[in-house]
């Protein structure tokens, strides 16, 4: 399996395309952090304009994905990789899906702001989501670093950090079907909230999926579907 | 680009196994569809049996995703396919990921036919996303339908549903905030149904996906983030 190696390609000019996708792949992940990180703070500062900027800039991270995917596939036309190479060309060609996504996700939490701007919604009900929004940036973070270093246990502590996530999203739902009982004339506004929640939790999923991949890049083994201690167990194994 | 005709194959075993993960692509839509299809049953008959069903039932999709990519991984590594070739392997990795998240949300449908039927649920709450979920079911079949006969007409036919799908989503939407203003008691079960409505039109969003994967496949063209009215004078193009 592992007859080429990363680092002793014969052809030079391979091991930059493949350093090159790398390099956008971090671009693009810069970039969708940026975008989940201004809509957290549109919504925290009810700043409409820079929800505005969040929904108008979506268009970019959708051009890269199709450009970096374009890439991969001539490379795998091209330059036919075995082992790890096209482990690392399918890896890329699925974190993009999940960085495009998530940036779908970040438009929507932009939305949210918006309307809930108009709105003039009750500042109090966002206390839960936007520590949950600061918890998946940290995940997303973590994920793209992993990502950059090939660091599976870098991955696997992200990874650990979903379940958290997954609490808080509904432990936040709890709070807002108590709002909603309480005060019914505020239910459009918390069913608006309640979807940016379930986008912030959907953006620690896809972090997590990025984490596998990882995992799955360094070590060949696919591990979606899997415990996370299986996973744990899987990525400190040496091959 | 076209150097490699489909049907013009050196190697039989090669042209086997090409055929060999289309059929399981086949295969996995149709456990797929048929989740979906329980899941709305279950719902609509309040049985709870059938719901449990789906849910167990939920990792085999999953074990068959995972085999159908290491199949996709094997064919990249060993084959090193070009052109019409490569491209249905990439169009396999990407609709097998959209038909497992499908199943997901089946699943997600069926944990709420759960719910619904424990707590008792008002039936007349479910007369919309009943009629969603015929309306998402039909265009997975349809997608399915065009991804086995490679039809490009039958996949923008699909993919133009997709906005009707949204449309209904969004009037489900406005119908159940109007329920939860009613009647304040029954919000956490609306809350559940809103739930499931968002899970089904997403059905519909990746049915779309997987009918652009199909143009994608025939067309060698991503069509991915353009106008449908785009879309389809791509598809129509001779090359």
């Amino acid at each position: 399996m592992e007859n080429t190696k990363l680092g002793h390609h014969i052809s030079q000019q391979f091991e930059e395309e493949l350093q090159d996708i790398r390099t956008r792949v971090m671009t693009m992940g810069g970039l969708v952090e940026k975008q989940l990180s201004d809509a957290l703070m549109a919504l925290s500062d009810m700043n409409s304009e820079l929800a505005e900027v969040v929904v108008t800039n979506d268009y970019k991270i959708n051009a890269l994905e199709v450009s970096i995917d374009e890439e991969c596939t001539q490379i795998l036309a091209r330059r036919q990789p075995t082992a790890s190479d096209l482990r690392l060309v399918i890896a890329v060609i699925k974190t993009i899906t999940d960085l495009e996504r998530i940036g779908d996700e970040a438009e929507r939490v932009a939305r949210m702001a918006l309307h809930f701007a108009e709105a003039g919604g009750d500042r109090k009900m966002l206390v839960g989501i936007l520590h949950l929004g600061e918890l998946v940036r940290g995940m997303l973070h973590g994920a793209l670093d992993a990502f950059a270093r090939m660091d599976t246990e870098a991955a696997i502590n992200v990874a650990r950090e979903d379940p958290k996530a997954d609490r808080e999203y509904e432990s936040i739902l709890r709070e807002l079907i108590t709002y909603m009982m309480e005060d019914p004339r505020a239910i459009p506004n918390v069913v608006n909230i309640m979807w940016s929640a379930r986008a912030l939790e959907r953006i620690g999923d896809r972090a997590r999926n990025i984490c596998e991949y990882v995992i799955y890049l360094v070590k060949g083994k696919d591990v979606r579907h899997t415990s996370l201690d299986k996973v744990e167990s899987e990525a400190r194994n040496r091959k």
